[in-house]
């Protein structure tokens, strides 16, 4: 089940390009959609299927703004109206293609699912841009074969850098004896913790004197689908206030992480990561990239391990511990919108 | 579903040696079928299916006329009866191989799937032979991950030789402004048309002058499931009457294209093309046949893109259009032998 | 259908190591295990699944006799008792992994499936170890995508040596002719048969004079679910009484074959094969298995493919040959125990 009324992630802004054929397909929460750049470099996300019987339009051939298919050579508007059908000058009300709202933001572009008056911009999560910002982020992605729900309670808990990222972003058990501090937004989940006197993260340990030990402080936005953004601040062991005053600060980052569904059975991970133009020394950025890639690649397999045995038995009895506090928090949120959703819907039908 | 009272083409005729351990496969109409030859050259179409156990008879040895299954020893004579169970005298009247009747015609293997009685040479489509005949026709096969419906709306319809084709067998968009004249026959659809004043098709333009123009003349023969037979003759422009009489006769060539059904989401596509023995110049037929490879995945391409998104939505509702003509009527045809079928079945058992 | 108060071969001993990493999966009648050694040598069958959220503990980590789960840090006795959850003091009774019973006999695992408190080693077969016995055993291991009760049948008519192993086991159709004496046990089949007078099996024939012919008595124990131990006697021919005595033996070996079904649809043939110490030529066990090796592929492609028949015909009828006396009897053991279970499961819920 997803939700429709909600901003999903479908890929880098570089990732379609003005090019004449540039189609990018995009399979999101159980629909297939067709991006492509008009001539004024606006996007178009269109779903990939002729209303006439179902022929991929990512098959097809952009014409100025348009896309014709090129089965039987009807052609689409950007709005998804059929404006020519070859051999007849009638054109049916019903010849029109399935047209979803896009925004352009934060080097991201967001496509809304749902019913079109609704897709309110100021929903989309604020996260740090790849260009024209103080942080030098670089960009990744990566498929994985799991649900979405498990993508969000793996980002909800983060105890789970002792364990699965113990030799990247973690290192150290600390992580798992954390209690964070929690906020539930109508679309989402603040939260909050420090880790004092923590040894220095796996992947950057090399970098500082041999047992250095820090203090990490981590405020993270987190919104549906699964949208997450991190503010990551190091500091000098001892040094700075629960609110960060007076802290020496070693070391300070963002990372975006955006899930988009594609179905049930898998999910689009796109994800940056970097400090700030004025400290980003020769080989920061990269070296991040490249450890968040480490990470996410033991993050995968983890979850499709864990997905294949959900689906081996979906009703198996789960027992529940402390560390389930955020994911708790956040699948909650968004089994609420879901059921609003769902009782619209009905509220439509009767 | 499939139509069982109907010859389905089998393969080419080569396909089948009488070489000793040549034993062909294939699935037809949702059935698993093994083709031999018999030492008088004669070919069997059995079910691959031992009536013990089910083991493959593909898997087995022909021994003379007959096939022995290589799992127990039980020994087919070439209508299907058993003739030896080894270890044993008695021979159960059940132990029975299901046999298909078989035509070997025009180079080709047909099988008729359903009741025996009903199996009628007459019934089989005219084709042109690979050999011994005016034309020099060269075969070819391609698998297509596709339900054999839409191949044929594709084959009913040549406007899309317009879009799909536009640098093989197309190049002008004169093809999407035919109005074809349909004849509706007991079991199928021919189809007659002129495209006039178009430039010759992409794929033979480099023959003639730049910018030439041809008249071209298209009669086809369609018949269930879907064999597909077409005379295509090129006219110099302007100088042939509706009836051709008087026409210049540029080229002029035969295709013959047979679509067989494995199953609900396959086909095997078998398909020749060729000119005339005298007209056939050095190169010419192997440049028709890598033309119309490469043309057919141009439709492969389509066609399971659009099965593809019609398993997303099977029930998405669909538009109709001028070109839509020849599919309707060549699908009503078979859509009222399969229900004639469906009643003949009903009836058998009330 | 798979009966679960039942010991299953998991696999040779020296497949699970006493290596710090080494944590061995097994899927055995459709449930998905992990298997590990102890510090002492003992082996560990648990479900490959957290009871937190499923989380495969196969990704996890051996800390002494202990499994950690490397999600999040939950650490399991090889009881399955949960004895730490990172962050938290309170361990719920419910968190507690699932444990098989095992034993290790014979340099073979064998896991029992069903209710811990019926676990009794004497259910298991009795088997010629591949270590510290009279006979030179080597062994071997394959994958069979087929339904195990065609196993069964497979290995209880050995009829098929005629023909399916006719260039490797057989050589005869002599193999078809027989007549076994069969006695049913309480939880299998045993099966004795001589072969009078007939040509050394196919792979060993090159070591015989040219036409040798042979007597071979053959003295099967077949247990649920499908262990099958051969004693294998090869006599000069003529010089052996039924019940062997007097007989100038040539040759002898045992074989011993596990297979233990994944799930309804493949399974796992363990398999070992060899002659006495004192008789053991050079190379002549390594001819063993690499014979018992290429006869098993020859099962395999007639299995699988039998299997995939009867996946698409389900309920297709069969035929009964005198050959099926064998498999008729092992498999209404089987499924008379099947039935039981069953019955028990239904006492229990009323």
């Amino acid at each position: 089940m997803f939700l429709k009324n909600c901003w999903y992630h479908a890929g880098w802004d570089f990732e379609v390009t003005l090019a004449h054929d540039a189609l990018v397909t995009r399979r999101i929460a159980g629909e297939s959609l067709v991006l492509y750049r008009k001539p004024n470099g606006a996007v178009v996300a269109m779903e990939d299927r002729c209303p006439h019987r179902q022929a991929a339009l990512s098959l097809g051939r952009k014409e100025g703004d348009a896309l014709r298919c090129m089965y039987h050579g009807m052609k689409f508007a950007p709005d998804g109206k059929c404006i020519e059908i070859p051999g007849q000058t009638r054109i049916p009300e019903q010849a029109c293609a399935h047209v979803y709202p896009v925004v352009e933001r934060n080097n991201c572009i967001w496509v809304w699912m749902g019913e079109r008056e609704k897709a309110d911009p100021a929903l989309i999560c604020s996260a740090v841009p790849l260009r024209d910002s103080p942080w030098h982020m670089l960009p990744g992605k990566m498929h994985v074969k799991a649900n979405y729900r498990l993508e969000i309670a793996n980002l909800a808990d983060l105890s789970h850098l002792a364990w699965v990222h113990e030799r990247t972003l973690g290192g150290s058990t600390r992580y798992a004896e954390v209690s964070p501090k929690f906020e539930i937004t109508p679309r989402g989940l603040n939260t909050r913790f420090w880790v004092r006197s923590v040894p220095v993260q796996a992947a950057v340990a090399h970098l500082f004197p041999p047992g250095a030990h820090v203090d990490v402080y981590f405020e993270i936005q987190h919104t549906v689908p699964c949208n997450w953004i991190l503010h990551h601040r190091v500091f000098a062991p001892g040094t700075a206030a629960d609110d960060c005053s007076g802290g020496e600060l070693l070391f300070e980052t963002w990372t975006c992480q955006y899930v988009t569904p594609r179905d049930e059975d898998s999910i689009d991970y796109y994800y940056c990561w970097g400090p700030r133009h004025e400290q980003n020394l020769p080989g920061l950025s990269e070296m991040l990239r490249d450890t968040a890639e480490a990470a996410f690649i033991e993050d995968k397999l983890v979850l499709e391990a864990q997905h294949a045995r959900i689906k081996e038995k979906p009703h198996y009895p789960q027992i529940s511990a402390a560390f389930d506090a955020g994911p708790g928090r956040m699948l909650w949120v968004l089994d609420n919108l879901l059921k609003a959703e769902a009782g619209e819907s009905t509220a439509h039908l009767s």
